[in-house]
């Protein structure tokens, strides 16, 4: 793995992480829930890169959010105790979480249903473990959860509670945050998940239920809420890197975004205004998070090989391992310089729809500084 | 890894190969080519899984085709000699490709261009190596290559043969069958491919050039041409597995697909007709390849845990590990029973829209028969 490396040296397509600007993510969301009196959770799927949560929790996070349960395993390995897994448990997951607990991980789960609920209290009880389980929250609508106000709440409380399990708190995530693109409605939105989840833990403290964390999040409502009144901890991933999805939310600019792909100019179709490189959607990822947002991106936007946005140049098409580079504004324009504008083995870097999927297409990271890779760092994947 | 062992002691979600039908595909494609008369290089991007590659060797394969460098070293380091690299060759890539061939590989290059074709013959002659070179033919514009009638095709065949290295012949890929549907349209793609690829040989020949291979090739045109007349082999990469783009292109039915997600409800949201699956994209990919064609499976086509399809039922959304699963006619239709139907716990396949994409997000693939994993095996990624 090359280090101090100039990136001509960097065999691509490669994933590159502009160190300064994630230092610089870091540190604004840290402060800024600082600021609102709030714990921290960053959640470690977008990078799932022990360096970059070190980094997370150096400058103040307390405790991870994980999406899988090797992403819970990895981290604890690393020396990180406190980790939510913020997907709803199943039966035949408990074990695994089982094992983390008798390590010494202090592992939460969540549910949103008293099939689950009852499964993890009848799997604790035989076990002799006392889970921590926090209830999902539905608070937009988008994905799962119970609403605050359903008569479920009560019941998959009572479910653990009463089965011997403890009942720590509620969590929602307002993913649908990442369709809205105004200042306005993203901070109606971070409201809303506030008091969804506030009120959920009201309900469950009014039947004598505990309910102790009031957790919520996602990248645009942590960066829009202005109240965070009753909320004991924020989680959100992507801001680490931020991408094309959350500039056209209007969460981060261009220059925000850390996460690049170092590709390689293989060819052209000047006729069609084309120049070919070696990204494609393998080193992109499908993800065509922009495609309904105000402005698309294609497969990404191009920059010159030192972070630089050419304006108006995007990866238009992706196959394997071809990107079709040309202007947004169309494959028909010809553009009849292209071979020399982009010529073969030009080096570019192009910034990603969704860096927690480009992400998940490497191994590695390659951490740059003034155009130098200063370290490489591993990336895991799989479950 | 299990082993034998029955699919509800898989962890989910998991990548299954269900073998017959692999087989099944494999013998079908070679039978197809050996009537046609021409070698069969199949495209090893697919399933990047050596237990895959021997079985197509096994049948009548002659050598293999590769997406990247890694690909031919990790196949040559398991015996394969005969490799087509088939993205085109830049300067800083020929070190890599050079080593290889230092160690025995028989590795083929290609390109389409004067300046890589310059650098490829300057390298070889400064390393005192004769590149195997073939160039490559943009027959229908979806992508790559010279058009068979351009004067560059006698530019680069002069730049790579006067330049010492072996010009080995042409190739191209008709990628644009991936756009049709009907049987007619296939056939006539097929042959436009056949036809302009035999035309640049001829080109070539005709100037006194060599050209003794002629490689063409796509799933769904080696599976409609009708003649191959001039061309000595074809290669192909998702049939192996299929996929619902594929069923959908019209060259395999839903009973071929041999790749399935394996996964596990977690949740409901019963007024909304959904089921939750811990099969997000991260388990399907972001590979939305049926949204443009006739029909549209969402992020997937749900199956029992038999791989019986479940008509009606896709995932109509995925975030990072969350699939929504409900009626494609819309998450409006209320499907009240759905907590009935799927309870929490319940194992499902899920068949995807591409096959390739799909399987890049997996490190190892289960082989199913009879509904018991018979092997696992491992697939690698990266470059």
């Amino acid at each position: 793995m090359p280090t101090h490396a100039a990136l001509i040296n960097i065999d691509t397509p490669a994933a590159l992480i502009e160190r300064p600007r994630m230092q610089r993510n870091i540190a604004r969301m840290q402060a800024r829930m600082n600021a609102l009196g709030v714990r921290f959770r960053p959640h470690a799927k977008t990078a799932k890169c022990t360096a970059v949560t070190r980094a997370q929790v150096a400058a103040g996070a307390q405790g991870i959010t994980v999406s899988t349960l090797k992403e819970a395993e990895q981290f604890f390995a690393d020396g990180v105790t406190d980790i939510l897994y913020a997907v709803g448990m199943v039966p035949h997951k408990l074990p695994q979480a089982l094992a983390l607990r008798r390590k010494g991980c202090d592992l939460k789960i969540i549910t949103d249903n008293a099939a689950a609920a009852t499964a993890i209290a009848e799997f604790g009880r035989a076990q002799g473990e006392v889970f921590d389980v926090l209830i999902e929250v539905d608070t937009d609508g988008h994905r799962s959860g119970i609403k605050p106000d359903e008569a479920a709440l009560i019941t998959v409380g009572r479910a653990l509670h009463d089965g011997g399990m403890r009942l720590a708190g509620v969590m929602t995530h307002a993913g649908g945050s990442y369709d809205l693109n105004t200042p306005d409605a993203l901070t109606a939105l971070a409201e809303q998940e506030r008091a969804g989840c506030v009120r959920a833990a009201e309900r469950l403290r009014a039947e004598g239920l505990p309910c102790a964390v009031v957790s919520v999040g996602s990248t645009p409502t942590a960066l829009s809420a202005r109240s965070l009144e009753g909320v004991t901890e924020v989680r959100a991933g992507v801001y680490v890197f931020f991408d094309l999805v959350m500039h056209n939310v209007g969460v981060c600019s261009t220059d925000d975004i850390a996460l690049s792909v170092l590709t390689t100019v293989i060819g052209h179709q000047a006729d069609k205004g084309w120049a070919i490189v070696d990204a494609g959607w393998m080193a992109m990822s499908r993800d065509r998070g922009t495609q309904k947002q105000p402005r698309d991106y294609g497969y990404g936007q191009v920059c010159d090989v030192n972070g630089n946005v050419l304006d108006g140049y995007v990866l238009t098409g992706a196959n394997q391992e071809h990107g079709i580079l040309s202007r947004a504004d169309g494959q028909l324009q010809s553009d009849v310089d292209i071979a020399q504008r982009f010529p073969v083995g030009m080096q570019l870097r192009i910034l990603p729809n969704h860096a927690c999927a480009t992400g998940a297409q490497y191994g590695e990271y390659h951490a740059v500084e003034d155009g130098v890779v200063k370290e490489t760092w591993a990336r895991f994947g799989g479950w």
